[in-house]
């Protein structure tokens, strides 16, 4: 099992209530990270496709925050409900997801 | 300031000592985080290269790990002594540094 044939990085990053940053965690995103960790092993990618929790990747207003690696795509405000086809479309066929598409905004 | 050129992704998992898996923590992985944060400024690159911080990244007993992306390039036992070369060569030339690249190995 060699290098990753594509990452998941996701931001789970917390700042303390009421810090005016916010912070991917407190938008769910450590549940999120769980639920695609176990959807990449249910849809057979378990052996190429990594999942990772980070810490901040600078986009913190638009969170959670998901960069999609080799591809250097990156995801804003994800949810539960696009995590499958984040998986079917972007990790199975290699097709971004243009509607979750990070625009390109100054680093936070 | 738009999506990272490169990114550098940095394991700062820590594990409980005792832990028989070990962790890139305990290896000195945060001081190499600040390190190749502030060297990465200090070389000009600050606004394309981003260096995060990350749990895990299933190499443990070869950490400190780092991964670069999007070039999907890993690397195992970096130590501060590695830090300039890193930047100057992969990071300003796109030279990886093929003395600590990772062998294909199973995720851990």
């Amino acid at each position: 099992m060699p290098r990753p044939e594509r990452q998941v990085l996701v931001c789970v990053n917390a700042r303390p209530p009421g810090n005016p940053k916010g912070s991917c965690a407190e938008k769910d995103s450590p549940s999120l990270f769980d639920a695609m960790k176990n959807l990449v092993r249910e849809q057979g990618l378990g052996e190429r496709v990594m999942v990772n929790r980070t810490y901040c990747l600078k986009h913190c207003s638009r969170g959670p925050v998901f960069a999609i690696q080799p591809d250097n795509v990156w995801y804003q405000g994800v949810t539960q409900g696009d995590l499958e086809e984040i998986c079917s479309s972007h990790l199975q066929q290699g097709r971004p997801l243009e509607r979750l598409l990070m625009p390109d905004i100054p680093w936070e």
